[in-house]
């Protein structure tokens, strides 16, 4: 059903990290080594798996495999989590006959708590003998913590007359403000692209997807993006600039992928889709976005479908992005709500009841200073999210 | 029962600006000139009651009435707002039988719906009678929105022999991250105090104390405290240096006042202290604290009273301080959970249960960087916040 990228086989078993029968391990092996590249969180508590993977890919171009696994975060797990997660790369590459290094491990679900390596051990048979027998979904389902659907997104794109695929996945949720990092995303490509633009490639798409969605402004310790590039299209990227067609495919994977993590934020109803205009400068437009994609009185207004416009200019107003509160103008599905200090005429709420129904909702803010923009993704704050995250590890 | 500062009186009516038969305009009369000092938000957009308080301070050193509203903000409201609100200026004066510039107003409620002015006409006689036969809790009960609580705090020092009162009133709730000011505060004294010193000791303790607390995060477009000292006692403090002896007592009232705001936090259960030191200034410092304190993985981790030590350690790795991941120690109730890099051995969810139940929650963070130190009070976040929030305008 979903067009895979060649020679790229996959693997999922459920080891009971945290709930017995529930896919939580999966795996993605490369036929043939492939260019590596990653993209990590910025947060100073970095997760064992984010750390094992960092050295790796500043020691080395290639990876054979990806491994992943909900249930338990290796963060804050001091040098026993290194050790386990190092031990977790062995027994992988035993298993699929490759070097313990080739396998980059991530990891998502509770911090503090070390890997669970009995379960581990008890897996391994299952996850090898699921290798190439499971389709790729069954990876995606393997991240998933609270996520309610597995997370996928493709593309392709013809190089130098063959078939480029492209083929990402995600785990979202929570905990999700992504700082030139996310949640775990994984990226598959069966083109031979030349590491350096590949690296370049991902950083710069990730910036533009990832980057810019916020769920509830938390930063997480595992954040990373994992992407290979396998070569076995017979397309071969050679330039160290980065490849126009290419980039502009795996940007379409990412930004799909980072839709779906804000559509599926925890306990979320609507996608806001936030875009300030007219700022100084690009840093005060991001900054007034933010402000109002992560403003609780503005989310829990979206999940009341209540067209609060008040509060989303009193998060402008506080965000800190410079502009004359004259110049200012909001409109909420495309209609012109506030302008000149003061609302618009006539019966707002009636006009604007049935925008607010929709999952999609289009915040604009023209700020009248300069020819700064941002766009921002953002989910609403509801009720189930309290619920979820009040009771989470129990 | 509440011991009030000499020669002020309180009035209270129920003028109807959102619903029927509840306390919504009240005043506060000094039965002489008063030095006036005020607060106020640092939102872009101000609402027309802040400005125009500003403009009275700005011109002059003393006012006579503290006037306040809720149901509706007067925010956003551009021209016709500066001028209803002169217009409730007049109104008031002219049933006080004192200056229209002499009356500080104060508004809160719901953004961009101008003010009713047939309420406030409406309302006059009633609110003339009430002057002097209510008592100053009721003007603190006039000012609630979603409040559960009127909030009011008092002290009482001795200047030359004389006893001077101090009483301050507050209404808090949501829309509660101030910055340089608060949502509506009043502090009334009375000692005479010299101009310079009485603002400079208000500013002062105000940004020790409603600086020093955050519910959601967003700083609304009506915050002020305003403050009058009448000098009603016969005490006299002449000098333009802060008083330590009175500044001490305005201290504890604001602080008093601080502490309600959040314990009355829309839907919040919660009251945490958030200390962070050995931060390597005072500015990383609060940036720990604050990250910690408007999280939402935090915030409902304590509404679920769940020890989630992880999501504290995340938030202060993605607060932009600097610091050493290994250095870090985190407590919680006094009990250190984690430190060097990985969590306390032993049953530290049973250690933290009976901490996590109570109303007051000590969460310490030092960071190993330096001298830098912030205490921030924080709320939890609850499905009755967004209840709320959700519904707020219907």
């Amino acid at each position: 059903m979903i067009p895979v990228p060649k020679e790229f086989l996959f693997g999922a078993a459920a080891a009971g990290f945290k709930r017995p029968d529930r896919l939580d391990l999966g795996v993605i092996l490369s036929a043939r080594p492939a260019q590596a590249a990653g993209v990590f969180t910025t947060n100073k508590f970095q997760a064992a798996p984010v750390l094992v993977c960092k050295d790796r890919l500043n020691a080395s171009r290639t990876a054979r495999a990806l491994l992943a696994n909900s249930g338990q975060a290796n963060a804050c797990t001091g040098e026993e989590g290194l050790r386990n997660c190092r031990l977790t790369q062995e027994m992988v590459a035993k298993a699929l006959k490759i070097e313990p290094g080739e396998v980059l491990p991530a990891s998502t679900g509770v911090i503090g708590a070390q890997l669970r390596m009995d379960k581990w051990k008890e897996a391994m048979p299952a996850l090898k003998k699921s290798l190439g027998q499971v389709e790729a979904m069954s990876f995606a389902r393997a991240v998933m913590t609270t996520d309610k659907f597995p997370k996928a997104a493709w593309s392709s794109v013809r190089v130098g007359g063959k078939e480029v695929r492209l083929l990402g996945m995600a785990k979202g949720a929570g905990m999700i403000s992504p700082n030139m990092a996310t949640m775990l995303g994984f990226v598959l490509c069966d083109a031979d692209v030349e590491p350096d633009s590949w690296r370049e490639m991902l950083r710069s798409c990730a910036d533009r997807s990832f980057n810019r969605v916020t769920v509830d402004g938390d930063t997480s310790t595992n954040d990373c993006i994992l992407a290979l590039a396998n070569g076995a299209s017979g397309a071969r990227i050679s330039g160290r600039e980065p490849n126009a067609a290419l980039e502009a495919a795996l940007l379409e994977v990412l930004q799909g992928l980072a839709y779906m993590i804000v559509q599926d934020a925890e306990g979320g109803t609507k996608v806001a889709r936030i875009t300030v205009t007219g700022a100084a400068d690009a840093a005060d437009a991001e900054r007034a976005a933010r402000a109002v994609g992560t403003s609780p009185l503005v989310k829990t207004a979206l999940f009341g479908q209540d067209p609060n416009w008040g509060r989303i200019v009193a998060a402008v107003g506080r965000s800190g992005a410079e502009f004359d509160p004259e110049d200012v103008v909001l409109s909420l599905g495309g209609i012109v709500i506030f302008a000149k200090g003061r609302p618009a005429q006539g019966d707002l709420d009636g006009v604007l009841a049935p925008l607010m129904r929709r999952q999609d909702i289009d915040i604009r803010v023209s700020l009248g200073a300069g020819p700064g923009e941002y766009s921002l993704l953002a989910s609403d704050l509801t009720k189930e999210y309290v619920a979820i995250n009040a009771d989470y590890r129990t």
